[in-house]
Protein backbone atom coordinates (compact mmCIF):
# COMPACT_ATOMS: atom_id res chain seq x y z
CA UNK A 1 0.00 0.00 0.00
CA UNK A 2 0.72 3.18 -0.07
CA UNK A 3 0.15 6.08 2.17
CA UNK A 4 0.26 9.50 2.01
CA UNK A 5 0.44 12.00 5.50
CA UNK A 6 -0.24 15.86 4.83
CA UNK A 7 -0.29 18.17 7.00
CA UNK A 8 -2.59 21.16 6.94
CA UNK A 9 -0.74 23.98 9.03
CA UNK A 10 -3.99 26.75 9.02
CA UNK A 11 -6.72 23.75 7.60
CA UNK A 12 -10.16 24.43 9.47
CA UNK A 13 -10.82 21.60 12.70
CA UNK A 14 -14.61 22.83 12.23
CA UNK A 15 -17.46 22.68 9.50
CA UNK A 16 -17.70 26.86 10.37
CA UNK A 17 -15.54 27.62 6.51
CA UNK A 18 -17.53 28.18 2.87
CA UNK A 19 -16.69 26.22 -0.51
CA UNK A 20 -16.79 29.05 -2.07
CA UNK A 21 -13.42 30.16 -0.20
CA UNK A 22 -10.90 27.47 0.19
CA UNK A 23 -8.16 29.59 -1.02
CA UNK A 24 -8.52 31.99 1.79
CA UNK A 25 -10.89 31.79 4.52
CA UNK A 26 -10.56 28.10 4.94
CA UNK A 27 -6.90 27.90 5.73
CA UNK A 28 -5.37 26.47 1.93
CA UNK A 29 -7.87 23.39 2.46
CA UNK A 30 -7.26 23.89 -1.41
CA UNK A 31 -3.72 22.50 -1.25
CA UNK A 32 -5.07 19.32 0.86
CA UNK A 33 -7.83 18.52 -1.76
CA UNK A 34 -5.44 18.64 -4.58
CA UNK A 35 -3.31 16.15 -2.81
CA UNK A 36 -6.33 13.62 -2.13
CA UNK A 37 -6.69 13.62 -5.81
CA UNK A 38 -3.33 13.46 -7.11
CA UNK A 39 -2.77 10.28 -4.31
CA UNK A 40 -6.02 8.69 -6.15
CA UNK A 41 -7.20 9.44 -9.33
CA UNK A 42 -5.62 8.09 -12.22
CA UNK A 43 -7.81 8.42 -15.87
CA UNK A 44 -11.14 6.52 -15.25
CA UNK A 45 -9.87 4.73 -12.42
CA UNK A 46 -9.04 5.18 -8.70
CA UNK A 47 -6.21 3.79 -7.08
CA UNK A 48 -7.73 1.38 -4.79
CA UNK A 49 -3.89 0.82 -2.93
CA UNK A 50 -3.94 4.15 -1.50
CA UNK A 51 -4.58 5.71 1.83
CA UNK A 52 -4.30 9.63 2.65
CA UNK A 53 -3.83 11.20 5.98
CA UNK A 54 -5.25 14.66 5.94
CA UNK A 55 -3.73 16.12 9.56
CA UNK A 56 -5.98 19.12 9.96
CA UNK A 57 -4.41 21.79 12.64
CA UNK A 58 -3.01 19.30 14.82
CA UNK A 59 -6.35 18.48 16.22
CA UNK A 60 -7.80 16.43 13.46
CA UNK A 61 -6.82 13.46 10.73
CA UNK A 62 -9.16 12.74 8.15
CA UNK A 63 -8.33 9.42 6.65
CA UNK A 64 -9.28 8.60 2.62
CA UNK A 65 -9.26 5.09 2.12
CA UNK A 66 -8.94 4.22 -1.79
CA UNK A 67 -10.31 0.68 -1.38
CA UNK A 68 -13.57 1.82 0.33
CA UNK A 69 -14.08 5.28 -0.83
CA UNK A 70 -17.20 6.83 -2.66
CA UNK A 71 -18.32 10.15 -3.64
CA UNK A 72 -14.76 11.28 -4.25
CA UNK A 73 -14.37 13.43 -7.32
CA UNK A 74 -11.08 15.27 -8.59
CA UNK A 75 -12.21 18.77 -8.32
CA UNK A 76 -11.32 20.85 -5.04
CA UNK A 77 -14.83 21.96 -3.92
CA UNK A 78 -16.16 18.37 -3.89
CA UNK A 79 -13.13 17.12 -2.00
CA UNK A 80 -13.63 19.76 0.55
CA UNK A 81 -16.83 19.33 0.64
CA UNK A 82 -16.06 15.39 2.25
CA UNK A 83 -14.01 17.34 4.70
CA UNK A 84 -16.45 19.65 5.78
CA UNK A 85 -18.72 16.44 5.85
CA UNK A 86 -16.38 14.87 8.27
CA UNK A 87 -15.76 17.91 10.31
CA UNK A 88 -19.61 17.59 11.07
CA UNK A 89 -18.88 14.63 12.90
CA UNK A 90 -15.98 15.98 15.28
CA UNK A 91 -18.28 15.71 18.33
CA UNK A 92 -18.38 11.74 17.88
CA UNK A 93 -14.45 11.39 17.45
CA UNK A 94 -13.81 10.85 21.14
CA UNK A 95 -10.12 9.20 21.84
CA UNK A 96 -8.39 7.85 18.87
CA UNK A 97 -11.97 5.62 17.32
CA UNK A 98 -12.32 7.01 13.99
CA UNK A 99 -15.84 7.60 13.07
CA UNK A 100 -17.06 7.01 9.19
CA UNK A 101 -18.66 10.20 8.18
CA UNK A 102 -19.14 8.93 4.38
CA UNK A 103 -17.55 5.88 2.66
CA UNK A 104 -14.20 5.05 3.09
CA UNK A 105 -13.77 8.51 4.70
CA UNK A 106 -12.79 8.71 8.56
CA UNK A 107 -11.73 11.50 11.45
CA UNK A 108 -10.24 10.76 14.11
CA UNK A 109 -9.29 12.92 16.79
CA UNK A 110 -5.55 12.76 16.70
CA UNK A 111 -2.50 14.58 15.42
CA UNK A 112 0.56 14.32 13.29
CA UNK A 113 2.93 11.69 16.08
CA UNK A 114 -0.03 9.76 16.18
CA UNK A 115 -0.91 9.38 12.89
CA UNK A 116 2.38 9.06 11.99
CA UNK A 117 2.76 5.93 14.39
CA UNK A 118 -0.51 4.09 12.91
CA UNK A 119 0.60 4.69 9.32
CA UNK A 120 4.31 4.24 9.58
CA UNK A 121 3.94 0.59 11.78
CA UNK A 122 3.57 -1.42 8.67
CA UNK A 123 5.87 0.57 5.89
CA UNK A 124 8.75 2.99 5.25
CA UNK A 125 8.34 6.30 6.06
CA UNK A 126 9.57 8.08 3.20
CA UNK A 127 10.36 12.11 4.01
CA UNK A 128 11.09 14.07 0.74
CA UNK A 129 13.57 16.33 1.03
CA UNK A 130 15.60 18.34 -1.35
CA UNK A 131 18.84 16.92 0.34
CA UNK A 132 17.73 13.77 0.20
CA UNK A 133 18.56 10.79 -2.23
CA UNK A 134 17.56 11.30 -5.63
CA UNK A 135 14.73 9.43 -6.20
CA UNK A 136 15.84 7.63 -9.66
CA UNK A 137 19.01 6.45 -7.70
CA UNK A 138 17.04 4.47 -5.10
CA UNK A 139 14.86 1.23 -4.97
CA UNK A 140 11.39 1.57 -4.80
CA UNK A 141 10.28 1.03 -0.87
CA UNK A 142 8.12 -1.50 0.58
CA UNK A 143 4.72 0.23 1.41
CA UNK A 144 5.53 3.89 1.51
CA UNK A 145 4.55 6.29 3.42
CA UNK A 146 5.43 9.49 2.20
CA UNK A 147 5.21 12.74 4.66
CA UNK A 148 4.19 16.01 3.10
CA UNK A 149 3.49 19.06 4.23
CA UNK A 150 1.21 22.19 2.34
CA UNK A 151 2.37 25.88 1.69
CA UNK A 152 3.94 26.13 5.22
CA UNK A 153 7.56 24.59 6.14
CA UNK A 154 7.04 21.75 9.11
CA UNK A 155 7.64 23.49 12.47
CA UNK A 156 10.41 22.32 13.87
CA UNK A 157 8.48 20.18 16.73
CA UNK A 158 6.79 18.29 13.16
CA UNK A 159 10.53 17.94 12.19
CA UNK A 160 11.80 16.39 15.05
CA UNK A 161 8.32 13.78 15.05
CA UNK A 162 9.52 13.69 11.59
CA UNK A 163 12.95 12.87 12.05
CA UNK A 164 12.31 9.96 14.91
CA UNK A 165 9.80 7.87 12.12
CA UNK A 166 12.13 8.73 8.74
CA UNK A 167 13.26 5.72 7.06
CA UNK A 168 14.67 6.96 3.92
CA UNK A 169 15.10 10.82 3.01
CA UNK A 170 14.41 11.08 -0.99
CA UNK A 171 14.25 13.88 -3.20
CA UNK A 172 12.01 13.45 -6.61
CA UNK A 173 14.27 16.01 -8.42
CA UNK A 174 15.95 19.33 -8.51
CA UNK A 175 13.00 21.91 -8.50
CA UNK A 176 10.67 22.81 -5.30
CA UNK A 177 6.80 21.32 -5.58
CA UNK A 178 4.13 21.67 -4.40
CA UNK A 179 2.63 19.27 -2.08
CA UNK A 180 0.09 17.45 -4.70
CA UNK A 181 2.85 17.56 -7.57
CA UNK A 182 5.07 15.90 -5.48
CA UNK A 183 2.50 13.25 -4.78
CA UNK A 184 1.91 12.56 -8.59
CA UNK A 185 5.36 12.51 -9.21
CA UNK A 186 6.16 9.52 -6.43
CA UNK A 187 3.35 7.91 -7.81
CA UNK A 188 4.77 7.76 -11.20
CA UNK A 189 8.05 6.80 -10.12
CA UNK A 190 6.83 3.58 -7.93
CA UNK A 191 4.52 2.96 -11.65
CA UNK A 192 7.46 2.86 -13.89
CA UNK A 193 9.70 1.01 -11.68
CA UNK A 194 11.32 -1.45 -14.20
CA UNK A 195 9.10 0.08 -17.31
CA UNK A 196 11.32 0.54 -19.92
CA UNK A 197 9.93 -0.57 -23.15
CA UNK A 198 6.73 -2.80 -24.41
CA UNK B 1 10.22 27.12 -23.92
CA UNK B 2 8.04 24.58 -22.62
CA UNK B 3 4.36 24.95 -23.89
CA UNK B 4 0.97 22.95 -22.68
CA UNK B 5 -2.19 23.15 -25.35
CA UNK B 6 -5.46 21.29 -23.85
CA UNK B 7 -8.41 21.05 -25.41
CA UNK B 8 -11.27 21.65 -23.18
CA UNK B 9 -14.77 19.97 -25.06
CA UNK B 10 -17.32 20.76 -23.18
CA UNK B 11 -15.69 24.05 -21.64
CA UNK B 12 -17.59 27.84 -21.73
CA UNK B 13 -17.05 29.93 -24.75
CA UNK B 14 -18.82 32.64 -22.86
CA UNK B 15 -18.63 34.05 -19.20
CA UNK B 16 -22.17 32.94 -18.42
CA UNK B 17 -20.33 30.06 -15.83
CA UNK B 18 -20.84 30.31 -12.04
CA UNK B 19 -17.36 29.62 -9.90
CA UNK B 20 -19.09 27.33 -7.61
CA UNK B 21 -19.72 24.74 -10.22
CA UNK B 22 -16.68 24.23 -11.95
CA UNK B 23 -17.06 20.41 -12.34
CA UNK B 24 -20.53 20.64 -13.21
CA UNK B 25 -22.06 23.34 -15.51
CA UNK B 26 -18.75 24.95 -16.42
CA UNK B 27 -18.23 22.30 -18.92
CA UNK B 28 -15.43 20.50 -16.38
CA UNK B 29 -13.18 24.40 -16.39
CA UNK B 30 -12.07 22.99 -12.80
CA UNK B 31 -9.74 20.16 -15.57
CA UNK B 32 -8.08 22.93 -17.09
CA UNK B 33 -7.37 24.99 -14.12
CA UNK B 34 -5.64 22.12 -12.88
CA UNK B 35 -3.43 21.91 -15.79
CA UNK B 36 -2.92 25.75 -15.60
CA UNK B 37 -1.57 24.85 -12.46
CA UNK B 38 0.33 22.35 -13.41
CA UNK B 39 2.09 23.87 -15.79
CA UNK B 40 3.53 26.98 -13.85
CA UNK B 41 3.65 26.51 -9.98
CA UNK B 42 6.98 25.23 -8.25
CA UNK B 43 7.12 25.60 -4.89
CA UNK B 44 6.95 29.49 -4.19
CA UNK B 45 7.60 30.38 -7.88
CA UNK B 46 6.43 29.97 -11.38
CA UNK B 47 7.75 28.54 -14.10
CA UNK B 48 8.86 31.70 -16.42
CA UNK B 49 9.72 29.41 -19.22
CA UNK B 50 5.87 28.12 -19.89
CA UNK B 51 3.06 29.15 -22.11
CA UNK B 52 -0.10 26.98 -21.83
CA UNK B 53 -2.93 27.40 -24.60
CA UNK B 54 -6.64 26.10 -23.43
CA UNK B 55 -8.66 25.87 -26.25
CA UNK B 56 -12.55 26.00 -25.06
CA UNK B 57 -14.89 24.74 -27.45
CA UNK B 58 -13.13 24.89 -30.69
CA UNK B 59 -13.86 28.29 -30.66
CA UNK B 60 -11.20 30.59 -28.20
CA UNK B 61 -8.31 29.64 -26.98
CA UNK B 62 -7.26 31.29 -23.68
CA UNK B 63 -3.13 31.83 -23.93
CA UNK B 64 -0.98 32.13 -19.46
CA UNK B 65 2.37 33.38 -20.31
CA UNK B 66 4.81 32.39 -17.82
CA UNK B 67 6.64 35.83 -18.14
CA UNK B 68 4.14 37.75 -17.45
CA UNK B 69 1.41 36.55 -16.22
CA UNK B 70 -0.04 38.09 -12.60
CA UNK B 71 -2.59 37.45 -10.26
CA UNK B 72 -2.03 33.80 -10.90
CA UNK B 73 -2.79 31.69 -7.67
CA UNK B 74 -2.48 27.51 -7.91
CA UNK B 75 -6.23 27.42 -6.84
CA UNK B 76 -9.25 26.04 -9.05
CA UNK B 77 -11.37 28.90 -8.37
CA UNK B 78 -9.28 32.03 -8.92
CA UNK B 79 -7.75 30.75 -12.16
CA UNK B 80 -11.41 29.82 -13.39
CA UNK B 81 -12.06 33.81 -12.51
CA UNK B 82 -9.20 34.10 -15.01
CA UNK B 83 -10.83 32.73 -17.53
CA UNK B 84 -14.08 34.24 -17.01
CA UNK B 85 -12.70 37.16 -17.48
CA UNK B 86 -10.85 36.77 -20.32
CA UNK B 87 -14.26 35.56 -22.15
CA UNK B 88 -16.11 38.69 -21.00
CA UNK B 89 -13.84 40.19 -23.67
CA UNK B 90 -15.18 38.05 -26.58
CA UNK B 91 -16.77 40.75 -28.63
CA UNK B 92 -12.64 42.06 -28.93
CA UNK B 93 -11.25 39.25 -30.13
CA UNK B 94 -11.96 39.52 -33.61
CA UNK B 95 -9.98 37.15 -36.33
CA UNK B 96 -6.90 35.72 -34.73
CA UNK B 97 -5.58 39.00 -33.03
CA UNK B 98 -4.69 38.33 -29.43
CA UNK B 99 -6.53 40.34 -26.80
CA UNK B 100 -5.06 40.40 -23.53
CA UNK B 101 -7.33 40.30 -20.83
CA UNK B 102 -5.20 40.33 -17.63
CA UNK B 103 -1.65 40.32 -16.98
CA UNK B 104 0.04 37.65 -19.14
CA UNK B 105 -3.30 36.44 -20.13
CA UNK B 106 -4.74 36.70 -23.44
CA UNK B 107 -7.93 35.51 -25.40
CA UNK B 108 -7.86 34.57 -29.11
CA UNK B 109 -10.70 33.76 -31.40
CA UNK B 110 -9.47 30.59 -33.13
CA UNK B 111 -9.63 26.64 -32.43
CA UNK B 112 -7.42 23.72 -32.49
CA UNK B 113 -5.62 23.60 -35.88
CA UNK B 114 -4.28 27.10 -35.61
CA UNK B 115 -3.24 27.47 -32.05
CA UNK B 116 -1.36 23.94 -32.84
CA UNK B 117 0.03 25.72 -35.97
CA UNK B 118 1.81 28.89 -33.99
CA UNK B 119 2.54 26.67 -30.72
CA UNK B 120 4.30 24.37 -32.81
CA UNK B 121 5.92 26.34 -35.42
CA UNK B 122 9.37 26.58 -33.50
CA UNK B 123 8.84 23.60 -30.95
CA UNK B 124 9.06 19.65 -30.85
CA UNK B 125 4.93 18.78 -30.88
CA UNK B 126 4.87 15.59 -28.28
CA UNK B 127 1.86 13.66 -28.37
CA UNK B 128 1.56 11.55 -25.12
CA UNK B 129 0.36 8.21 -25.81
CA UNK B 130 -0.37 4.89 -24.66
CA UNK B 131 1.33 3.03 -27.27
CA UNK B 132 5.04 5.87 -27.27
CA UNK B 133 8.18 5.56 -26.81
CA UNK B 134 8.95 5.51 -22.82
CA UNK B 135 9.68 8.92 -21.34
CA UNK B 136 12.48 7.03 -19.62
CA UNK B 137 14.49 6.22 -23.01
CA UNK B 138 13.86 9.39 -24.70
CA UNK B 139 16.21 12.57 -25.83
CA UNK B 140 14.28 15.29 -23.72
CA UNK B 141 13.44 17.75 -26.99
CA UNK B 142 13.75 21.12 -27.69
CA UNK B 143 11.01 23.55 -26.88
CA UNK B 144 8.54 21.18 -26.29
CA UNK B 145 4.99 21.30 -27.01
CA UNK B 146 2.65 18.88 -25.42
CA UNK B 147 -0.76 18.32 -26.46
CA UNK B 148 -3.23 16.76 -24.01
CA UNK B 149 -7.17 16.60 -23.94
CA UNK B 150 -9.39 17.32 -20.75
CA UNK B 151 -11.80 14.32 -19.43
CA UNK B 152 -13.04 13.53 -22.95
CA UNK B 153 -10.50 11.81 -25.66
CA UNK B 154 -9.15 13.42 -28.33
CA UNK B 155 -12.33 13.46 -31.29
CA UNK B 156 -11.55 11.72 -35.18
CA UNK B 157 -10.49 14.83 -35.97
CA UNK B 158 -8.62 16.37 -33.52
CA UNK B 159 -6.56 13.37 -33.44
CA UNK B 160 -6.15 13.81 -37.69
CA UNK B 161 -5.00 17.57 -37.18
CA UNK B 162 -2.67 16.47 -34.34
CA UNK B 163 -1.38 13.14 -36.01
CA UNK B 164 -0.08 16.01 -38.98
CA UNK B 165 1.37 18.13 -36.33
CA UNK B 166 3.40 15.38 -34.22
CA UNK B 167 6.95 14.95 -33.92
CA UNK B 168 7.29 12.68 -31.40
CA UNK B 169 4.86 10.01 -29.31
CA UNK B 170 5.81 9.60 -25.55
CA UNK B 171 4.54 7.03 -22.97
CA UNK B 172 4.73 8.90 -19.39
CA UNK B 173 4.11 5.64 -17.53
CA UNK B 174 2.24 2.35 -17.91
CA UNK B 175 -0.83 3.78 -15.84
CA UNK B 176 -2.94 6.59 -17.81
CA UNK B 177 -3.24 10.10 -16.14
CA UNK B 178 -5.22 12.85 -15.88
CA UNK B 179 -4.04 15.75 -18.03
CA UNK B 180 -2.94 17.73 -15.35
CA UNK B 181 -0.74 14.53 -13.77
CA UNK B 182 0.74 13.85 -16.95
CA UNK B 183 1.77 17.64 -17.20
CA UNK B 184 3.40 17.18 -13.85
CA UNK B 185 5.32 14.02 -14.45
CA UNK B 186 6.61 15.62 -18.17
CA UNK B 187 7.70 19.03 -16.05
CA UNK B 188 9.80 16.82 -13.73
CA UNK B 189 11.01 14.22 -16.40
CA UNK B 190 12.46 17.75 -17.81
CA UNK B 191 13.61 19.10 -14.70
CA UNK B 192 15.53 15.73 -13.60
CA UNK B 193 17.34 14.98 -16.99
CA UNK B 194 20.85 14.70 -15.88
CA UNK B 195 19.74 14.54 -12.62
CA UNK B 196 21.43 11.73 -11.01
CA UNK B 197 23.42 12.91 -7.32
CA UNK B 198 24.27 16.20 -6.20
Amino acid sequence: MRQFVIIGHDAPTTAAFSLDDLAGGAGRLDVLCRCVSAAFFLSHDIREDVRVHLVLGGEYTITFDGRTVRRLNPDERSTAALVRNALEEREAAIGHVPVETSPGVSLTRRGFASTLDDAGADGTVVQLHENGDPVVDTEPPDDPVFVLSDHRSFTAEESETLGGHTDRRVSLGPKPLHANHAITVAHNFLDTDGFQSH
